[in-house]
């Protein structure tokens, strides 16, 4: 239930930390009552909400019998992560299991909701279309106010969508391609406007790279998004660093999120440290932007009421927690939300892809030959020591790069089925599993390749220009 | 001389401590030896400086003998201020004396140059014109590079002029219209475009105001300022709010600063503190970015080395600091300035103009019965309390606010020498010096209320809309 963070959302510190230490003593009564499990977990999970909520109201973390104070706080190196937690950001994503984050618990952390079957029969009714594989399949798990979109959707309230790409090189990876693929879906599905930040600025004032750089980035970036099929009359894709300086709305969005988020707000969700330059301070607020459709008068028409959905990763929710807190109080209505799950890279779900090493993952650009190569050597995989051992043990898909990857990209829901179960059992063999993953990989990069090719520099232009898109409001 | 600046820009933090702990050595040395007072006190100069530096680049205070800490510095509310000296920032002037604040330690305490007599020469010769009131009577009295900016001018490289104003009221006083006054005859002397920023964002961080009413103060100002006769085809008047959306290189000069400022040092320069919202964090690198030429593609056809002169209060000297500081890192020259003084609340040198507090100053839509009633009611005066005393002792102009105000209003040089030696014998009473003031201001005033009712709509939209200027780069 994600309402309870807008009940919260205008109490004092000082009313927060009093809830909270009422929520506190409650899970402890709970506890020493041995109270149904459920019960437990939704006392907890409440009070993690609280805890969290108190953080970013006051860049402290709760300590009970500590009431907050109004004075300086310590310096804070980021939101603090208990001993076995997952570590989720927007720079930084770490676990030590080879199964990889443990999204249940994220979903508990972060306060946002699980994407059940329930959800996903909802959409199914609502868009009259068989459910996107990544929704079958829970790689995107998790939401913010969902039901409320569709609800308003079934009422002819429109909404539109919101995604992103952080330019940091030409290279993009098969696992870059998960956002679109998923917000193409429901493009097609919902027939809405579409916006795609790229933030050039982001990454100039994180990398050492220089804004012409940055920026070259972004547009070679976008010919790879557009050829994942966008609808270029109901598309728009925008560099930060042009559209900031083109738009009349964009600006005094960000002007007002950032007259509303203090350094000690941002220091608690993000982590900066008071050596962080002021561009990365203020960012956060050119992120949480494009939430709210006067951002774009040139497609709402100066519209303010209509809803944002933004299919994303779950590490960059903090981004958009800031932002659904910031919404209300200047008169917005809050973005919803859909988060996946991350991809992995090659060598497991612990590794770190990384665009500079080439053998972490699938690049757009690879041969059939280097994507054959690629997982053939660098494919963590599931599978026993010996064929001997593998036939009589089985292998365990849930730690499988190869097998992770067919959930993400094999359409069959049966096969898929199938090589779980045979590769479980002991049947299909790991070569013989990389062969599937390799067949199915190739073709579709090869495909992706074919029609980024077709994508010119006109219609790259022509989907960056600021400019109505077809619809009316 | 400026140029110590330039060679103490690119030293670590311990390379500054290091030459501050030398620095303070010779001053005592020098002092102990009773060295000749000019030696001491460029010593002195020397090392304030370095102290400024060594605060601005690691956010802490210089203290003998302890060096710089790479670890969390201590809550730190502003540059800090010695008992018995002037705060000035750009929020805040505050002085004890009735003479008003101390130019002469605040040139040694910020670092800047005198304007002495030979630069006033220099300027004569120059530009070939008699120079300005303002210049003749040391009210611009502290500058940065400016013989660098002559030094260019006489070899026939250009400057542009770049000044503006915080639009936090349409109420404009005749202290707000001292930096234009002194713009327009810089740029009638010299012949050079100008930028003149109109700081909306800021007042929309700062004040309980909404977006549209700053925007609206912004263009209200606007009208006030081009009353001041500047030339349509020269310069270029901008609100933040608007320029920011329409400008492709603004947002990108911005973003380059913001890299190169930490939290840290917008910390020790400006006093924010970590409750403080991002938006006023990242502000300062807004009202840097028109030092830089790049910030108007439009005027400049691209040209990066086009040097900026900024005439204004000092009060704005540290966004300037931080500018200058910034402005090698990111390849563009340093913008040079002429510092003004401050003009004084009706009610003496102590006290603080308000604009909403229409006895505080003589507001530019004031008619004249409403300036003179304000003179002869409100003036702090310098004369004694009954007419024979005054006869005997005679007054005091350094405390008088209506003869400082003729100092910034008679052009006649003789008169006012006049005025002061009558006041100062006895000659002249306090009723008859208001007198002068009201004989002068009430004309003035009148003349600006005529020339803004001929400032058509379509003028403000003219000066406001991003174009080339009457100059080929």
């Amino acid at each position: 239930m994600d309402c309870q963070t807008d009940d919260t959302g205008s109490l004092t510190p000082m009313e927060l930390y009093e809830k909270l230490s009422a929520q506190g003593d409650k899970v402890r009564t709970l506890k020493t009552e041995k109270a149904p499990k459920p019960d437990i977990d939704a006392a907890v999970q409440l009070l993690v909400k609280l805890k969290l909520e108190y953080k970013t109201a006051t860049g402290q973390d709760y300590k009970a019998g500590c009431p907050p104070s109004d004075g300086p706080t310590l310096q804070d190196n980021g939101p603090s992560v208990t001993e076995g937690e997952d570590l989720v950001n927007p720079w930084n994503v770490t676990t030590t299991s080879a199964k990889g984050v443990d999204y249940d618990k994220l979903i508990v952390r972060f306060g946002s909701s699980k994407i059940d079957q329930e959800l996903v029969d909802r959409i199914e009714r609502v868009s009259g279309q068989k459910p996107h594989r990544f929704l079958r399949r829970g790689i995107f798990f998790s939401h913010r106010d969902m039901h409320q979109v569709l609800d308003a959707y079934e009422s002819k309230k429109s909404f539109y969508l919101y995604t992103g790409r952080g330019p940091s090189s030409e290279a993009m990876h098969v696992g870059h391609l998960i956002p679109f693929i998923f917000t193409k879906w429901l493009q097609d599905v919902f027939d809405v406007p579409l916006v795609i930040q790229l933030t050039d600025d982001e990454k100039y004032l994180w990398k050492d790279l220089s804004v012409e750089e940055c920026h070259r980035y972004a547009v070679e970036n976008a010919k790879d998004i557009i050829a994942c099929g966008f609808d270029i009359n109901k598309t728009f894709i925008f560099s930060d660093l042009d559209y900031m300086g083109s738009s009349p709305g964009f600006y005094r969005n960000v002007v007002k999120i950032q007259k509303h988020v203090t350094f000690n707000q941002v220091k608690g969700i993000f982590g900066f440290t008071d050596s962080d330059c002021i561009g990365k301070i203020s960012f956060p607020a050119i992120q949480a932007a494009p939430s709210f459709s006067t951002s774009f008068p040139q497609i709402f028409n100066g519209r303010k009421d209509v809803q944002c959905l933004i299919p994303c990763a779950i590490d960059q929710d903090p981004y958009f927690r800031m932002t659904r807190d910031v919404a209300p109080r200047i008169g917005y209505p809050k973005p919803a939300l859909l988060h996946s799950t991350f991809f992995p890279a090659l060598q497991g779900a612990q590794s770190k892809m990384s665009a500079s090493d080439p053998n972490s993952s699938i690049f757009l650009t690879d041969t059939p030959k280097q994507i054959k190569n690629k997982i053939n050597k660098h494919a963590f995989s599931g599978g026993k020591d010996t064929i001997e051992e593998h036939r009589k043990y089985g292998g365990d898909p849930d730690v499988d790069v190869s097998f992770m990857y067919l959930t993400f990209f094999l359409e069959d829901d049966e096969q898929l089925d199938k090589i779980r179960q045979d590769y479980t059992s002991g049947v299909l063999l790991t070569g013989e599993l990389k062969k599937r993953l390799i067949d199915t990989l190739q073709p579709m990069i090869s495909a992706h390749q074919q029609r980024r090719k077709l994508v010119t520099d006109e219609m790259v232009q022509q989907f960056m220009t600021s400019r109505p898109l077809d619809f009316n409001y």
